[in-house]
């Protein structure tokens, strides 16, 4: 057993706190790991404020995890002290279902552990659930550790494991690249990243945003195009125009004007979880053989394809470092979409 | 000039009545049939009874017709006097566009002419609009009109130039095949003809009907499972089971309870067009990377392809034959779910 420090929510109402924590013993197929930077993703703040129920206190967030290996177990193979990793939104799976032996751990169906909130044993985490990366130090099972390339900042490569992967994995698997026509929905977080990741794959890009507010970032980001919803003529002007649309905002968003947007043969990919559920008219749908599908984050050896895909072409997330003093502050900034374009914790003030 | 005896419906409320009609002049590209038999779709009677609006009268629906050339135009080349032939739901497109392009013609960007209540020029159709297959004779360019192979009769051949094709689309685009668990919801006159295609394709079938009172056609027809969807036993015992299922209910079907009946990447797919938009919870989506998706009928090479396919399968529609003047009792059977499992006309008692 070791102690880490860590930033915590004591309730959902309350103020992040430094607290100490345990990690469990290294394992042999464990790696200790010196956190040095720890994302804010919008799922940590709902987590936190138990905004989907279920969230157990003291909360430690945080699963856009980079740092350096500082011990391994007798069994670890692939890193050694003072490697540059990454841990992102899973710490474990049962690895025997069709999707773990898929490699698309993130939909093991015996339900993946994830990296804070998730039950596990005491022996895994002392307190009976995980515990994030706001926090100094973490065990991890090899299998669930990621490489980050010398090519990539640790502080720009931490939103890459979730943010990163949220993007690449879809952008990948509905064969985004040269000679097909992509939007991204929301200019945030996800969005920002699925722009960059979308126009290195060689796709056309186009940003829909509620307003031209961030356009010069997009078109230096690499959107060729860069459109406000909130102008209605930009639903008539780009209607069956993308292959694929990703659409990277939570909040209820009139999904059939969206889909009146696909080409024939297109899809509409969601990536954040509206909370109401979506209405969507068939004949959207049917009339162009239209698809309206969900994607969730990545698996580890598709995470790390991606980690090495954006080193290659020199992308990591725009990013405010913060202390950690200043965790609450910034996710009153998230809530009202004042960050551009994802903060990241600088772990040496926890 | 020519004319032909037809059934048409007067009006929305009123009954079908014998009439006759022009069919245009022989162009250089088109195919006189003597039509034999024509299937009653559901389409036509959301038409005739202007369900979806729009319908001009007087109407003569039938868009799944079987019958003999009786005269060629002077460039048709692949078809003679004599030869067995169909006609579905598409009687021109624009031949221009990319869908067009890719022999995906029902979804013409520019609007595809449909077999009846579509606007054309009156030197295409005297009056304006087309005029369907309830009838005696038709006119139709040859590039719409099919090949009925020897081993297929009319009769049972005529559902499958609409039913046939809506389901084999789908089918073979979205790989039904040995190996894939497929599921049709509903058994009538669109599912039943799902079930022996999806079953000739070496896909394990399973039918999800309301009670279980044609199971033993659908097992006869090619299906291994047959689960009742009144019982709320089925949702729970074949969550995530299919990787793809086939809608071709088009009432207002609880979507969420389906899609939670899918595989990692499974995809449902609706024919049939609810009145009311569907509501869809996003995390059934992205928990198992889910796809929603519609299909319309199938282009002319797909709808050869498929005729084609179901002779060397020994796949008919199974059908009940009926006269002209039994039309307005069998549109009350149709609604009621009154059929096994789809009236066709002999036209021989127009």
């Amino acid at each position: 057993m070791c102690t880490a420090a860590a930033y915590a929510l004591p309730s959902a109402d309350g103020s992040f706190e430094k607290v100490t924590i345990e990690r469990r013993e290294l394992g042999p197929d464990d790696v200790a790991i010196d956190i040095k930077y720890a994302g804010i993703c919008h799922s940590d703040i709902h987590t936190a404020r138990n905004e989907w129920g279920s969230t157990k206190y003291p909360c430690v967030p945080g699963h856009e995890i980079a740092g350096i290996v500082t011990a391994t177990g007798s069994a670890v193979r692939k890193y050694q002290v003072g490697d540059r990793v990454g841990v992102g939104c899973l710490v474990n799976s049962c690895g025997k279902c069709s999707p773990c032996l898929a490699g698309e751990e993130q939909y093991c169906t015996n339900g993946a552990t994830w990296t804070y909130n998730s039950p596990v044993p005491e022996t895994t985490q002392p307190g009976g659930y995980t515990l994030g990366g706001y926090a100094t130090q973490i065990v991890v099972d090899e299998k669930f550790v990621v490489a980050i390339p010398t090519g990539i900042g640790l502080d720009v490569a931490a939103p890459l494991l979730c943010a990163g992967v949220t993007l690449y994995s879809p952008l990948k698997h509905w064969n985004a690249g040269p000679g097909k026509k992509v939007a991204i929905i929301g200019m945030g977080g996800l969005g920002h990243v699925g722009v960059k990741i979308a126009a290195a794959l060689g796709a056309e890009v186009t940003v829909l945003s509620q307003s031209l507010r961030k356009r010069d970032d997009g078109l230096r980001m690499g959107a060729t195009h860069y459109y406000a919803t909130s102008d209605k003529q930009t639903f008539r002007q780009l209607r069956g125009q993308f292959d694929l649309i990703i659409n990277t905002v939570s909040a209820d968003l009139p999904i059939d004007d969206y889909l009146r947007l696909l080409a024939l043969d297109g899809t509409l990919v969601i990536l954040g979880l509206p909370e109401h559920p979506m209405r969507v008219t068939g004949f959207n749908l049917a009339g162009f053989r239209r698809s309206l599908a969900g994607s969730m984050i990545g698996g580890l050896a598709q995470t790390q394809e991606m980690l090495d895909f954006c080193a290659a072409h020199g992308i990591g997330a725009e990013i405010e470092v913060i202390s950690a003093d200043d965790i609450d502050s910034a996710y009153d900034r998230v809530v009202a979409s004042d960050v551009q374009y994802r903060f990241v914790i600088d772990t040496a003030t926890v």
